[in-house]
């Protein structure tokens, strides 16, 4: 019985592939559902399709054609979650706990028409608040909506914290809770630094940099549908107990860690372009024919010139590292830079906290500990609450561990 | 290239689940689109969820609860049509044909809220004949619609027949075409009778008499959709060519056949209530409970009375005969009758034709082929274009063949 001083709450909550792979999952999901109404509160689930279900449905498209219209492989997606629905309402319904499922359509989750990718433009809760008030637990469909003519669109793989987050938004919930694999959000990454701590909460700011940064806990669209509305963030594990990481704006009186924690990503490689003429428009003239390319661009340095040349260093992605240096020879021949180098043996380490808007320092003391240990830093960047550096690949778990440990970030702040 | 002198038609091509059972077929059946599509012809099409999936589905339910809410199964259901749909409409584009597919929501297919044997109310055809004048083909999921609220329904197994007469009826299609595993209605099942010849044309009526006799040609209640819209019907093979059966209304000026063909069904079990007391009302003390225990009753045969007392004899299913006699006991108790026998090891045999209507004769010349058999009739029951008899079940063959022999439907009309 819900006790009589708690006020209701209405709670989103979303579940992904992996915590609906099975129908035994399944069942378990609807009995943590079911203890969550039993607080008293009312619960909206959204979920993914069931896992492999998606890469089964992509299988059946490439036998049939090897480039399909992104209309049809929408329609076609959209059944895997679907199926996700109708199963969890069932499994809702067996529990004597009432549930009525709804696809992205049918509460209409409009979006723009940009099949495979299409974002979120408006969604009318008042069919979900109907049915909340009868005392239903609602089961939506992630990851899909409908345009302004009816057809069924996708946000693209991963979509369905978009689908939660703004659902959470339009119903004004008070959490949106996503249930994943991991049990919170942590100070970097336990396999690399095993003292690595759960953080109780974070900001919304922090969260975008460490997903950003690759601490692929979260959709980065979805933290920042999230901040934009406000709406409170919570990641969980779908498989053990615990509170998870809050994730909501930095409160007023409340001193923020200086640090909340490490991110790195290994996915980067380095280019440079040396002895570029110093001349304005260079760095256009270089990055121009990357982006056409469809190259993306993560960090972009470039130093002071010498002798009325400069060096342009910037990172890409591994996969797209061969790509990028076929189009620098040509950039470097028209330009008359001297050389283009690359190197994908580097990893990008960063601090990440709200903190260091205030906290003067952090970034020679960063540079101090990465020095003791006799790490080379060939890249740096900053913003307002991060501060990123470029070392040598085998430097990764050691730069990692040691900052965990000068920041001291194993004891709560 | 479209003749010039050809009028544009509209057709509307329904596939069945083993007709797009796998990626290949579903190839094939584009091919066989994009040929019809090349005639000049508009083209509709309707497609079942590929043969094994629904089961598929069933199963994943089944696991989850055993008893489930008919408006998730719904929900479950409908994606196997969703599936074949995309795919259809994929390899349709992969062809240079333009496609676009539609779930039964879509194209607004409105239907009761009878769920999982849900009756369409009215279809919307704006949307289609918009598509068409674009050139596009259509494909419409069969089976599934949405009620006045937006819940998805499905008209239970096999209703894709039924979706497509309904969509031929409301976009007044010149020809609704059912592919499927026979080529055409015969006179008779050739398995039983090797002789049996494709009727090129066949009347709603006899074919509704036919498929109710266990022809499962057609779902019953797509032909008496066909005939209450006058859409004519083609029955036709998705993996032969050929012209199939045409079923229309029968036509002036032209003479029927006196017989269009010999139906059996061996899915019947004969009951009989001896020595009942001969008063009013006595028929229904025996078929009130019948029917409230959710029997079906088929032939029903009564006898003038002797001594005070007749005999009442009805068939049902075969799997239906333990509980019939069962409830027939505390029946023929309450009633005073003298006893309850059944007989599961019977067939029936029947005759269609409308030409029946102004042929005397027919059931004798029938009577006296199945005694020249040595065939005993043990219950005769007819109607305006069907006599029935019931036979023993080890004269099914013999009975078919002599039948067919005899009325010389080997030959064309």
């Amino acid at each position: 019985m819900p006790s009589k001083n708690k006020i209701m709450a209405l709670i989103v909550q979303k579940y992904g592939g992996t915590s609906v792979g099975t129908t035994e999952r399944i069942g378990n999901i609807a009995d943590r559902i079911v203890a969550t109404k039993k607080l008293g509160d009312d619960v909206v689930v959204v979920v993914s399709a069931m896992s492999g279900e998606t890469n089964r449905l992509i299988a059946l498209a490439k036998e049939i054609s090897r480039q399909s219209s992104p209309r049809e492989m929408d329609v076609l997606l959209s059944t895997g979650e679907q199926v996700t629905i109708a199963l969890l309402a069932m499994a809702l319904n067996a529990r004597d706990c009432p549930a009525i499922s709804y696809t992205g359509s049918q509460v209409h989750i409009l979006t723009d028409s940009a099949h495979s990718k299409a974002r979120i433009k408006e969604i009318d809760g008042s069919r979900i608040h109907r049915d909340l008030s009868l005392g239903r637990v609602v089961v939506v469909a992630g990851f899909q909506g409908m345009d302004d003519n009816g057809n069924i669109t996708t946000l693209g793989r991963g979509g369905s914290d978009t689908s939660a987050v703004a659902l959470a938004a339009a119903l004004k919930a008070n959490e949106c809770q996503i249930y994943t694999d991991v049990d919170g959000v942590y100070t970097t990454d336990p396999r690399v630094e095993p003292r690595a701590r759960r953080l109780e909460r974070i900001t919304f700011e922090e969260m975008l940099e460490m997903a950003s940064l690759g601490s692929k806990v979260l959709q980065i669209r979805a933290v920042e549908f999230a901040g934009k509305y406000n709406v409170p963030l919570r990641v969980l594990s779908s498989f053990t107990e615990g509170k998870g990481t809050l994730i909501t704006y930095e409160e007023d009186g409340v001193e923020a860690a200086r640090i909340s924690g490490i991110a790195f990503n290994r996915d980067e490689a380095k280019l440079t372009v040396l002895g570029v003429p110093d001349h304005p428009g260079a760095a256009y003239q270089i990055l121009g024919p990357i982006g056409e390319a469809n190259i993306e661009v993560d960090m972009i340095i470039q130093n002071v010139g010498r002798d009325g040349t400069t060096d342009f260093t910037f990172t890409v992605h591994r996969n797209d590292v061969e790509q990028a240096v076929r189009v620098l020879n040509g950039v470097a021949s028209e330009l008359g830079a001297r050389e283009v180098n690359s190197d994908d043996s580097i990893v990008k380490l960063s601090l990440v906290g709200v903190g260091m808007r205030s906290h003067a320092g952090i970034a020679g003391s960063m540079f101090k500990i990465l020095a003791d240990e006799g790490i080379n830093i060939k890249m740096i960047s900053t913003s307002e609450i991060k501060i990123s550096v470029v070392v040598d690949e085998k430097y990764l778990e050691l730069g990692v561990r040691a900052l965990h440990d000068g920041f001291e970030l194993e004891k709560t702040a």
